[in-house]
Protein backbone atom coordinates (compact mmCIF):
# COMPACT_ATOMS: atom_id res chain seq x y z
CA UNK A 1 0.00 0.00 0.00
CA UNK A 2 1.25 3.75 -0.84
CA UNK A 3 -0.21 6.30 0.71
CA UNK A 4 -1.35 8.98 -2.27
CA UNK A 5 0.87 11.66 -0.81
CA UNK A 6 3.84 9.77 -0.39
CA UNK A 7 6.76 11.91 -1.35
CA UNK A 8 4.48 14.96 -1.36
CA UNK A 9 7.50 17.10 0.49
CA UNK A 10 8.93 16.76 -2.76
CA UNK A 11 6.26 19.22 -4.27
CA UNK A 12 6.92 22.42 -5.55
CA UNK A 13 5.06 24.80 -4.72
CA UNK A 14 4.44 23.43 -1.28
CA UNK A 15 1.18 21.84 -0.86
CA UNK A 16 -1.30 21.60 2.49
CA UNK A 17 -1.41 18.33 3.78
CA UNK A 18 1.10 16.15 5.32
CA UNK A 19 4.46 16.68 4.38
CA UNK A 20 5.12 13.14 3.69
CA UNK A 21 8.69 12.16 2.49
CA UNK A 22 9.72 8.65 1.77
CA UNK A 23 8.22 6.30 3.98
CA UNK A 24 4.39 6.17 3.35
CA UNK A 25 4.28 2.81 1.34
CA UNK A 26 5.11 -1.03 2.66
CA UNK A 27 4.47 -3.99 1.79
CA UNK A 28 2.52 -6.62 4.07
CA UNK A 29 0.58 -10.03 3.63
CA UNK A 30 -2.84 -9.63 4.06
CA UNK A 31 -5.70 -12.26 4.74
CA UNK A 32 -9.07 -11.46 4.73
CA UNK A 33 -12.47 -12.40 2.71
CA UNK A 34 -13.13 -11.28 -0.93
CA UNK A 35 -15.28 -8.19 -0.85
CA UNK A 36 -17.16 -9.77 -3.56
CA UNK A 37 -18.38 -12.70 -1.80
CA UNK A 38 -19.87 -10.51 0.89
CA UNK A 39 -21.59 -8.97 -1.76
CA UNK A 40 -22.93 -12.13 -3.08
CA UNK A 41 -23.92 -13.34 -0.20
CA UNK A 42 -26.00 -9.95 0.35
CA UNK A 43 -26.96 -9.95 -3.00
CA UNK A 44 -26.42 -6.49 -4.84
CA UNK A 45 -29.57 -5.22 -6.97
CA UNK A 46 -28.72 -4.43 -10.97
CA UNK A 47 -29.00 -0.67 -10.42
CA UNK A 48 -26.09 -0.70 -8.30
CA UNK A 49 -23.11 1.48 -9.04
CA UNK A 50 -20.80 1.88 -6.21
CA UNK A 51 -19.79 0.48 -2.61
CA UNK A 52 -19.30 3.15 -0.11
CA UNK A 53 -16.88 1.76 2.71
CA UNK A 54 -17.34 3.81 5.75
CA UNK A 55 -14.61 4.07 8.83
CA UNK A 56 -14.79 4.05 12.49
CA UNK A 57 -12.33 7.08 11.80
CA UNK A 58 -14.16 10.89 11.65
CA UNK A 59 -13.34 14.35 11.99
CA UNK A 60 -13.97 17.79 10.86
CA UNK A 61 -11.74 20.14 9.31
CA UNK A 62 -12.47 23.81 9.79
CA UNK A 63 -9.45 25.03 7.74
CA UNK A 64 -8.30 25.70 5.08
CA UNK A 65 -11.39 25.80 2.96
CA UNK A 66 -13.10 23.93 2.03
CA UNK A 67 -14.61 22.57 5.36
CA UNK A 68 -15.84 19.51 6.22
CA UNK A 69 -19.92 19.54 7.52
CA UNK A 70 -19.03 18.99 10.87
CA UNK A 71 -17.52 15.85 12.13
CA UNK A 72 -17.71 13.61 9.18
CA UNK A 73 -16.69 9.89 9.04
CA UNK A 74 -13.75 8.84 6.63
CA UNK A 75 -15.54 7.24 3.90
CA UNK A 76 -14.27 6.34 -0.05
CA UNK A 77 -16.38 4.75 -2.68
CA UNK A 78 -15.22 1.91 -5.39
CA UNK A 79 -17.11 1.21 -8.40
CA UNK A 80 -18.90 -1.89 -8.48
CA UNK A 81 -16.34 -3.53 -10.88
CA UNK A 82 -13.23 -2.97 -8.49
CA UNK A 83 -15.58 -3.43 -5.59
CA UNK A 84 -15.68 -7.31 -7.28
CA UNK A 85 -12.60 -7.43 -8.19
CA UNK A 86 -10.45 -10.39 -6.48
CA UNK A 87 -7.71 -8.16 -5.14
CA UNK A 88 -10.47 -6.40 -2.89
CA UNK A 89 -10.12 -7.70 0.38
CA UNK A 90 -12.17 -7.35 3.99
CA UNK A 91 -8.73 -8.22 6.06
CA UNK A 92 -8.56 -9.24 9.53
CA UNK A 93 -4.81 -10.60 9.73
CA UNK A 94 -1.87 -8.62 8.69
CA UNK A 95 1.42 -10.62 8.45
CA UNK A 96 -0.03 -13.67 10.43
CA UNK A 97 -1.33 -11.91 13.31
CA UNK A 98 -4.96 -10.18 13.63
CA UNK A 99 -4.51 -6.33 12.72
CA UNK A 100 -3.25 -4.30 15.09
CA UNK A 101 -4.93 -1.44 16.06
CA UNK A 102 -3.40 1.03 13.99
CA UNK A 103 -3.56 -1.15 11.09
CA UNK A 104 -7.90 -0.95 11.01
CA UNK A 105 -8.42 -3.51 13.73
CA UNK A 106 -10.83 -5.45 13.82
CA UNK A 107 -11.35 -5.14 10.30
CA UNK A 108 -10.42 -3.02 6.95
CA UNK A 109 -10.64 -3.00 3.53
CA UNK A 110 -7.38 -3.73 1.28
CA UNK A 111 -8.02 -2.27 -2.14
CA UNK A 112 -4.80 -4.00 -3.61
CA UNK A 113 -3.82 -2.26 -6.58
CA UNK A 114 -5.33 1.38 -5.68
CA UNK A 115 -3.32 3.92 -3.25
CA UNK A 116 -3.73 3.75 0.27
CA UNK A 117 -6.87 6.24 0.72
CA UNK A 118 -8.77 3.21 -0.50
CA UNK A 119 -8.12 1.09 1.75
CA UNK A 120 -10.33 2.36 4.38
CA UNK A 121 -9.51 0.68 8.11
CA UNK A 122 -11.62 0.00 11.09
CA UNK A 123 -14.48 -0.88 8.64
CA UNK A 124 -18.10 0.26 10.46
CA UNK A 125 -20.33 -0.16 7.30
CA UNK A 126 -20.39 -0.86 3.69
CA UNK A 127 -23.13 0.91 1.93
CA UNK A 128 -24.20 0.02 -1.83
CA UNK A 129 -25.44 2.19 -3.97
CA UNK A 130 -27.36 3.50 -6.92
CA UNK A 131 -25.62 7.00 -7.21
CA UNK A 132 -21.85 7.73 -7.41
CA UNK A 133 -20.90 9.29 -4.01
CA UNK A 134 -19.23 12.63 -3.93
CA UNK A 135 -17.59 12.33 -0.49
CA UNK A 136 -15.29 14.90 0.85
CA UNK A 137 -12.47 12.40 0.52
CA UNK A 138 -12.93 11.97 -3.13
CA UNK A 139 -13.73 15.21 -4.10
CA UNK A 140 -11.81 18.26 -2.11
CA UNK A 141 -9.15 15.73 -1.25
CA UNK A 142 -7.63 12.83 -2.87
CA UNK A 143 -8.96 13.82 -6.56
CA UNK A 144 -6.60 14.91 -9.74
CA UNK A 145 -7.46 16.89 -12.47
CA UNK A 146 -8.45 15.16 -15.92
CA UNK A 147 -9.76 16.10 -19.15
CA UNK A 148 -12.83 15.83 -20.72
CA UNK A 149 -13.28 17.27 -24.21
CA UNK A 150 -10.84 20.18 -23.31
CA UNK A 151 -12.54 20.84 -19.46
CA UNK A 152 -10.80 19.90 -16.18
CA UNK A 153 -13.02 17.43 -14.62
CA UNK A 154 -12.19 16.26 -11.10
CA UNK A 155 -11.65 12.49 -10.77
CA UNK A 156 -11.16 10.38 -7.85
CA UNK A 157 -7.72 9.07 -6.95
CA UNK A 158 -7.55 5.18 -7.68
CA UNK A 159 -4.49 3.27 -9.26
CA UNK A 160 -1.16 2.83 -7.99
CA UNK A 161 1.55 4.31 -10.68
CA UNK A 162 4.47 2.83 -11.67
CA UNK A 163 7.70 4.13 -8.94
CA UNK A 164 10.90 3.26 -7.94
CA UNK A 165 12.01 4.31 -4.63
CA UNK A 166 15.28 4.53 -3.19
CA UNK A 167 15.37 3.70 -0.12
CA UNK A 168 19.82 3.91 0.74
CA UNK A 169 21.68 5.94 0.01
CA UNK A 170 18.69 8.32 2.24
CA UNK A 171 18.17 12.22 1.38
CA UNK A 172 21.71 13.87 2.59
CA UNK A 173 23.76 11.00 3.54
CA UNK A 174 27.29 11.59 3.65
CA UNK A 175 28.84 9.05 1.94
CA UNK A 176 32.72 8.24 1.73
CA UNK A 177 34.53 8.93 -1.38
CA UNK A 178 36.20 6.27 -4.36
CA UNK A 179 34.26 3.38 -2.08
CA UNK A 180 31.99 0.79 -3.23
CA UNK A 181 28.53 1.75 -2.33
CA UNK A 182 25.49 -0.26 -2.64
CA UNK A 183 22.60 1.62 -3.42
CA UNK A 184 18.94 0.17 -3.01
CA UNK A 185 15.24 0.36 -3.42
CA UNK A 186 11.61 -0.74 -3.89
CA UNK A 187 9.80 -0.43 -7.26
CA UNK A 188 6.00 -1.35 -7.69
CA UNK A 189 3.54 -0.72 -9.99
CA UNK A 190 0.18 -1.25 -8.82
CA UNK A 191 -1.28 -4.05 -10.46
CA UNK A 192 1.36 -4.51 -12.95
CA UNK A 193 5.01 -5.58 -12.28
CA UNK A 194 7.73 -4.39 -12.30
CA UNK A 195 10.04 -4.51 -15.77
CA UNK A 196 12.49 -2.67 -14.82
CA UNK A 197 14.79 -0.51 -12.80
CA UNK A 198 17.04 2.20 -13.94
CA UNK A 199 19.31 3.98 -11.52
CA UNK A 200 21.48 7.64 -12.13
CA UNK A 201 23.98 8.73 -9.99
CA UNK A 202 24.60 12.06 -11.96
CA UNK A 203 21.54 13.28 -11.30
CA UNK A 204 19.50 12.51 -14.54
CA UNK A 205 22.06 12.56 -16.95
CA UNK A 206 23.03 8.89 -17.55
CA UNK A 207 21.43 5.55 -16.46
CA UNK A 208 21.83 1.95 -15.43
CA UNK A 209 20.05 -0.90 -15.35
CA UNK A 210 19.20 -2.28 -11.67
CA UNK A 211 18.98 -5.50 -10.29
CA UNK A 212 15.84 -6.95 -9.65
CA UNK A 213 15.93 -8.99 -5.88
CA UNK A 214 13.50 -11.80 -5.98
CA UNK A 215 10.46 -13.13 -7.92
CA UNK A 216 7.68 -10.58 -8.68
CA UNK A 217 4.28 -11.06 -6.09
CA UNK A 218 1.08 -8.97 -7.63
CA UNK A 219 0.81 -5.63 -5.37
CA UNK A 220 3.90 -5.97 -3.73
CA UNK A 221 6.89 -4.04 -3.89
CA UNK A 222 9.72 -5.68 -5.31
CA UNK A 223 13.68 -4.86 -4.53
CA UNK A 224 16.21 -3.37 -6.49
CA UNK A 225 19.15 -2.52 -5.88
CA UNK A 226 22.83 -1.18 -8.02
CA UNK A 227 26.25 -1.61 -6.98
CA UNK A 228 28.01 1.66 -7.31
CA UNK A 229 31.92 2.88 -7.14
CA UNK A 230 31.56 6.27 -5.11
CA UNK A 231 33.79 9.19 -6.76
CA UNK A 232 36.97 10.27 -6.20
CA UNK A 233 35.72 13.94 -6.01
CA UNK A 234 34.21 14.92 -2.99
CA UNK A 235 30.85 17.35 -3.59
CA UNK A 236 26.76 17.07 -3.69
CA UNK A 237 25.45 14.18 -6.08
CA UNK A 238 22.13 13.43 -6.91
CA UNK A 239 20.73 9.91 -6.67
CA UNK A 240 17.64 9.08 -8.96
CA UNK A 241 15.73 5.67 -10.20
CA UNK A 242 13.12 5.16 -12.04
CA UNK A 243 10.94 1.84 -12.88
CA UNK A 244 9.27 0.36 -15.89
CA UNK A 245 6.47 -1.97 -15.87
CA UNK A 246 5.09 -4.60 -17.70
CA UNK A 247 2.48 -2.43 -18.96
CA UNK A 248 5.78 -0.28 -20.63
CA UNK A 249 4.87 2.52 -18.51
CA UNK A 250 7.94 4.48 -17.71
CA UNK A 251 8.19 6.80 -14.46
CA UNK A 252 7.69 10.49 -15.47
CA UNK A 253 10.80 12.75 -14.85
CA UNK A 254 8.34 15.83 -14.44
CA UNK A 255 5.84 16.05 -11.79
CA UNK A 256 2.36 17.33 -13.48
CA UNK A 257 0.35 19.52 -11.62
CA UNK A 258 -3.18 18.00 -12.36
CA UNK A 259 -2.22 15.75 -9.82
CA UNK A 260 -2.49 18.54 -7.39
CA UNK A 261 -1.20 17.40 -4.12
CA UNK A 262 -1.57 13.49 -4.77
CA UNK A 263 -0.15 10.73 -6.93
CA UNK A 264 3.30 11.94 -6.51
CA UNK A 265 5.35 9.22 -8.93
CA UNK A 266 8.05 11.29 -10.87
CA UNK A 267 11.42 10.54 -10.07
CA UNK A 268 12.19 12.32 -7.15
CA UNK A 269 16.13 13.58 -6.87
CA UNK A 270 17.74 12.24 -4.04
CA UNK A 271 20.77 14.81 -2.57
CA UNK A 272 23.67 12.99 -1.12
CA UNK A 273 26.94 14.65 0.32
CA UNK A 274 30.45 12.62 -1.07
CA UNK A 275 33.65 13.36 1.34
CA UNK B 1 -31.68 35.22 -12.21
CA UNK B 2 -30.56 34.59 -9.16
CA UNK B 3 -26.95 34.42 -8.38
CA UNK B 4 -26.40 31.52 -5.64
CA UNK B 5 -24.47 34.09 -3.59
CA UNK B 6 -26.86 36.81 -3.19
CA UNK B 7 -26.83 37.77 0.47
CA UNK B 8 -23.43 36.08 1.20
CA UNK B 9 -22.66 39.06 3.24
CA UNK B 10 -25.24 38.00 5.78
CA UNK B 11 -23.46 34.41 6.43
CA UNK B 12 -22.01 33.93 9.52
CA UNK B 13 -18.69 32.78 9.58
CA UNK B 14 -17.94 34.82 7.10
CA UNK B 15 -17.55 33.47 3.60
CA UNK B 16 -14.99 33.22 0.89
CA UNK B 17 -16.02 35.04 -2.51
CA UNK B 18 -17.78 37.78 -3.50
CA UNK B 19 -19.55 39.60 -0.79
CA UNK B 20 -22.74 39.99 -2.23
CA UNK B 21 -25.43 41.86 -0.25
CA UNK B 22 -28.99 41.73 -1.39
CA UNK B 23 -28.68 43.11 -5.66
CA UNK B 24 -27.90 39.88 -7.38
CA UNK B 25 -30.70 39.01 -8.30
CA UNK B 26 -33.20 40.16 -11.49
CA UNK B 27 -35.95 39.75 -13.49
CA UNK B 28 -35.54 40.34 -17.53
CA UNK B 29 -37.32 39.12 -20.33
CA UNK B 30 -35.22 36.74 -22.58
CA UNK B 31 -35.45 35.56 -26.30
CA UNK B 32 -33.63 32.64 -27.68
CA UNK B 33 -34.36 29.51 -28.68
CA UNK B 34 -34.60 27.02 -27.14
CA UNK B 35 -31.63 24.84 -26.54
CA UNK B 36 -33.91 21.43 -26.65
CA UNK B 37 -34.33 22.88 -30.37
CA UNK B 38 -30.39 22.70 -30.61
CA UNK B 39 -29.76 19.63 -29.38
CA UNK B 40 -32.99 18.09 -31.31
CA UNK B 41 -31.18 19.51 -34.39
CA UNK B 42 -28.01 18.38 -33.90
CA UNK B 43 -28.95 14.31 -32.01
CA UNK B 44 -28.04 13.14 -29.15
CA UNK B 45 -27.01 9.40 -28.99
CA UNK B 46 -29.01 7.57 -26.41
CA UNK B 47 -25.49 7.22 -23.98
CA UNK B 48 -25.86 11.15 -23.12
CA UNK B 49 -26.32 11.87 -19.46
CA UNK B 50 -25.27 15.27 -19.51
CA UNK B 51 -24.70 19.14 -21.61
CA UNK B 52 -21.85 21.13 -21.06
CA UNK B 53 -22.43 24.81 -21.11
CA UNK B 54 -18.67 26.74 -21.67
CA UNK B 55 -18.22 30.57 -21.74
CA UNK B 56 -15.84 32.21 -23.28
CA UNK B 57 -15.10 33.40 -19.70
CA UNK B 58 -11.50 32.30 -18.08
CA UNK B 59 -9.86 32.87 -15.41
CA UNK B 60 -7.47 31.11 -12.64
CA UNK B 61 -7.73 31.32 -9.05
CA UNK B 62 -4.64 31.06 -7.48
CA UNK B 63 -5.49 30.96 -3.65
CA UNK B 64 -7.30 30.24 -1.90
CA UNK B 65 -7.04 25.95 -2.19
CA UNK B 66 -8.56 24.71 -4.28
CA UNK B 67 -6.77 26.17 -6.83
CA UNK B 68 -7.95 26.09 -10.14
CA UNK B 69 -5.66 23.77 -12.95
CA UNK B 70 -4.05 26.99 -14.28
CA UNK B 71 -6.73 29.05 -16.74
CA UNK B 72 -9.89 27.53 -17.14
CA UNK B 73 -13.00 28.28 -19.05
CA UNK B 74 -16.04 28.58 -17.06
CA UNK B 75 -18.03 25.89 -17.59
CA UNK B 76 -20.99 23.78 -16.40
CA UNK B 77 -23.20 21.08 -16.93
CA UNK B 78 -27.34 20.32 -16.94
CA UNK B 79 -28.62 17.13 -16.56
CA UNK B 80 -29.71 16.17 -19.94
CA UNK B 81 -33.45 16.63 -18.73
CA UNK B 82 -33.05 19.76 -17.93
CA UNK B 83 -31.23 20.04 -20.94
CA UNK B 84 -33.87 19.81 -23.21
CA UNK B 85 -36.58 21.26 -20.84
CA UNK B 86 -38.54 24.38 -22.44
CA UNK B 87 -36.98 26.61 -19.93
CA UNK B 88 -34.00 26.58 -20.93
CA UNK B 89 -32.73 28.99 -23.83
CA UNK B 90 -29.95 29.93 -25.85
CA UNK B 91 -30.87 33.77 -25.24
CA UNK B 92 -29.62 36.58 -28.24
CA UNK B 93 -31.93 39.19 -26.51
CA UNK B 94 -32.48 40.72 -23.17
CA UNK B 95 -35.87 43.03 -22.77
CA UNK B 96 -36.03 43.67 -26.19
CA UNK B 97 -32.66 44.67 -27.14
CA UNK B 98 -29.50 42.58 -28.42
CA UNK B 99 -27.71 41.03 -25.02
CA UNK B 100 -25.77 43.86 -23.75
CA UNK B 101 -21.71 42.20 -23.69
CA UNK B 102 -21.46 42.15 -19.79
CA UNK B 103 -24.84 39.97 -20.55
CA UNK B 104 -23.05 37.37 -22.35
CA UNK B 105 -22.86 39.02 -25.52
CA UNK B 106 -23.62 37.45 -28.29
CA UNK B 107 -25.46 34.04 -26.98
CA UNK B 108 -25.35 33.38 -23.44
CA UNK B 109 -27.64 30.64 -21.65
CA UNK B 110 -31.17 31.18 -19.77
CA UNK B 111 -31.29 28.54 -17.22
CA UNK B 112 -34.82 29.26 -15.76
CA UNK B 113 -35.86 28.41 -12.06
CA UNK B 114 -31.68 27.75 -11.41
CA UNK B 115 -29.10 30.01 -10.06
CA UNK B 116 -27.84 32.70 -12.13
CA UNK B 117 -24.39 30.21 -12.62
CA UNK B 118 -25.97 27.03 -14.76
CA UNK B 119 -26.92 30.50 -17.41
CA UNK B 120 -23.74 30.62 -18.41
CA UNK B 121 -22.41 33.96 -20.25
CA UNK B 122 -20.19 33.95 -23.73
CA UNK B 123 -21.30 31.24 -25.26
CA UNK B 124 -18.77 29.78 -26.93
CA UNK B 125 -19.16 25.38 -27.25
CA UNK B 126 -21.83 23.13 -26.10
CA UNK B 127 -20.77 19.89 -24.99
CA UNK B 128 -22.83 16.26 -25.02
CA UNK B 129 -21.71 14.13 -22.66
CA UNK B 130 -21.59 10.36 -22.06
CA UNK B 131 -20.54 11.19 -18.12
CA UNK B 132 -20.76 13.11 -15.44
CA UNK B 133 -18.94 16.04 -15.45
CA UNK B 134 -16.94 17.56 -12.63
CA UNK B 135 -15.55 20.64 -13.60
CA UNK B 136 -14.29 23.03 -11.13
CA UNK B 137 -17.37 25.28 -10.79
CA UNK B 138 -19.66 22.45 -9.79
CA UNK B 139 -17.55 20.52 -7.05
CA UNK B 140 -15.26 23.31 -5.67
CA UNK B 141 -17.58 25.76 -6.59
CA UNK B 142 -21.40 26.31 -6.32
CA UNK B 143 -21.84 23.06 -4.22
CA UNK B 144 -23.76 21.79 -1.32
CA UNK B 145 -23.75 19.23 1.40
CA UNK B 146 -26.61 16.55 0.86
CA UNK B 147 -26.64 13.22 2.91
CA UNK B 148 -26.26 9.75 1.28
CA UNK B 149 -26.42 6.96 3.95
CA UNK B 150 -26.12 9.57 6.00
CA UNK B 151 -22.72 10.18 4.67
CA UNK B 152 -22.02 14.00 3.34
CA UNK B 153 -21.89 14.22 -0.67
CA UNK B 154 -21.29 17.51 -2.66
CA UNK B 155 -23.79 18.16 -5.11
CA UNK B 156 -24.34 21.08 -7.64
CA UNK B 157 -26.24 24.04 -6.93
CA UNK B 158 -29.52 23.98 -9.06
CA UNK B 159 -32.76 24.99 -8.20
CA UNK B 160 -34.01 28.35 -7.02
CA UNK B 161 -35.36 28.06 -3.50
CA UNK B 162 -38.60 30.15 -2.20
CA UNK B 163 -37.46 33.57 -1.27
CA UNK B 164 -38.74 37.28 -0.55
CA UNK B 165 -36.29 39.86 -0.22
CA UNK B 166 -36.82 43.95 1.31
CA UNK B 167 -36.03 46.54 -1.18
CA UNK B 168 -37.35 48.82 1.06
CA UNK B 169 -36.66 49.95 4.15
CA UNK B 170 -32.81 49.59 3.06
CA UNK B 171 -30.70 48.12 5.59
CA UNK B 172 -29.45 50.61 8.70
CA UNK B 173 -31.84 53.31 6.46
CA UNK B 174 -33.30 55.51 9.29
CA UNK B 175 -37.36 55.99 8.86
CA UNK B 176 -39.64 58.90 10.81
CA UNK B 177 -41.35 58.12 13.74
CA UNK B 178 -45.39 57.11 14.04
CA UNK B 179 -45.80 57.61 9.93
CA UNK B 180 -47.25 55.70 7.41
CA UNK B 181 -44.08 53.99 5.70
CA UNK B 182 -44.44 51.16 2.67
CA UNK B 183 -42.49 48.21 3.11
CA UNK B 184 -42.01 46.70 -0.42
CA UNK B 185 -39.62 44.11 -2.15
CA UNK B 186 -39.90 40.98 -4.48
CA UNK B 187 -40.15 37.34 -3.99
CA UNK B 188 -39.89 34.53 -6.17
CA UNK B 189 -39.64 30.73 -5.98
CA UNK B 190 -37.51 29.07 -8.97
CA UNK B 191 -40.26 27.51 -11.29
CA UNK B 192 -42.66 27.17 -8.67
CA UNK B 193 -45.42 30.77 -7.85
CA UNK B 194 -44.91 32.97 -5.06
CA UNK B 195 -48.36 32.24 -3.11
CA UNK B 196 -47.70 34.19 -0.16
CA UNK B 197 -45.53 37.00 1.56
CA UNK B 198 -45.31 37.69 5.34
CA UNK B 199 -43.43 40.87 6.78
CA UNK B 200 -42.22 41.08 10.24
CA UNK B 201 -41.59 44.34 11.78
CA UNK B 202 -40.71 43.42 15.10
CA UNK B 203 -37.74 41.00 14.05
CA UNK B 204 -39.96 37.90 13.82
CA UNK B 205 -42.31 38.15 16.52
CA UNK B 206 -44.82 38.37 14.74
CA UNK B 207 -46.05 38.50 10.63
CA UNK B 208 -48.96 39.79 8.70
CA UNK B 209 -49.81 38.54 4.86
CA UNK B 210 -48.88 41.35 2.65
CA UNK B 211 -50.30 42.03 -0.72
CA UNK B 212 -49.08 40.71 -3.55
CA UNK B 213 -48.73 43.05 -6.75
CA UNK B 214 -49.58 42.36 -10.08
CA UNK B 215 -50.55 38.51 -12.02
CA UNK B 216 -47.81 36.09 -11.41
CA UNK B 217 -45.28 35.10 -13.90
CA UNK B 218 -43.21 31.92 -13.89
CA UNK B 219 -39.64 31.93 -13.17
CA UNK B 220 -39.76 35.98 -12.71
CA UNK B 221 -40.08 37.45 -9.77
CA UNK B 222 -43.01 38.94 -7.79
CA UNK B 223 -43.85 42.45 -6.56
CA UNK B 224 -45.31 42.64 -2.54
CA UNK B 225 -45.99 45.75 -0.16
CA UNK B 226 -47.05 46.51 3.16
CA UNK B 227 -48.24 49.74 4.51
CA UNK B 228 -46.83 50.25 7.68
CA UNK B 229 -47.05 53.04 10.03
CA UNK B 230 -44.09 53.55 12.13
CA UNK B 231 -43.42 53.04 15.58
CA UNK B 232 -44.06 55.97 18.22
CA UNK B 233 -41.01 55.37 20.14
CA UNK B 234 -37.56 55.60 18.89
CA UNK B 235 -35.37 52.81 18.31
CA UNK B 236 -33.59 50.38 16.29
CA UNK B 237 -36.26 47.48 14.43
CA UNK B 238 -35.57 44.83 12.39
CA UNK B 239 -37.74 44.07 9.54
CA UNK B 240 -38.31 40.64 7.68
CA UNK B 241 -39.84 39.15 4.69
CA UNK B 242 -40.83 35.20 4.16
CA UNK B 243 -42.40 33.44 1.48
CA UNK B 244 -44.30 30.66 0.31
CA UNK B 245 -44.88 28.92 -2.81
CA UNK B 246 -47.49 27.27 -4.81
CA UNK B 247 -45.95 23.70 -3.59
CA UNK B 248 -46.30 25.26 -0.04
CA UNK B 249 -42.48 25.55 0.55
CA UNK B 250 -41.85 28.35 3.18
CA UNK B 251 -38.44 29.91 3.02
CA UNK B 252 -36.38 29.18 6.27
CA UNK B 253 -35.90 31.13 9.52
CA UNK B 254 -32.29 29.79 9.97
CA UNK B 255 -29.65 29.38 7.99
CA UNK B 256 -28.46 25.35 6.56
CA UNK B 257 -24.21 25.20 7.39
CA UNK B 258 -24.89 22.06 4.53
CA UNK B 259 -25.09 24.89 1.64
CA UNK B 260 -22.13 26.41 2.15
CA UNK B 261 -21.42 29.75 0.60
CA UNK B 262 -24.63 29.26 -1.66
CA UNK B 263 -28.23 29.21 -2.09
CA UNK B 264 -29.21 31.84 0.86
CA UNK B 265 -32.60 31.48 0.94
CA UNK B 266 -33.08 32.11 5.10
CA UNK B 267 -34.77 35.40 6.27
CA UNK B 268 -32.55 37.91 6.19
CA UNK B 269 -33.01 40.84 8.79
CA UNK B 270 -33.14 44.31 7.80
CA UNK B 271 -32.38 46.37 10.68
CA UNK B 272 -33.38 49.92 10.37
CA UNK B 273 -33.59 52.97 12.70
CA UNK B 274 -36.72 54.62 13.99
CA UNK B 275 -35.78 58.28 14.70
Amino acid sequence: LECSGNGRVFLEPPQVGIRWELGAVGTAEWKGVPLAAVLERAGVKPNAVEVILEGADKGEFKEPNPRTPGVIPYARSLPLAKAKAPEVLLAYEMNGEPLPPRHGHPVRAVVAGWYGMASVKWLKRIVVTDRTFDGYFQTFMYTTWDSRHGLPTIVPVTEIQVKAQVARPAPYEVVPKGEPYRIYGAAWAGGSDVAKVEVSTDGGQSWTVAKLIGEPVTYAWRFWEHEWRTPERAGPHVIMARATDSRGRVQPMERDHDRRDAVISHVLPIEIEVR
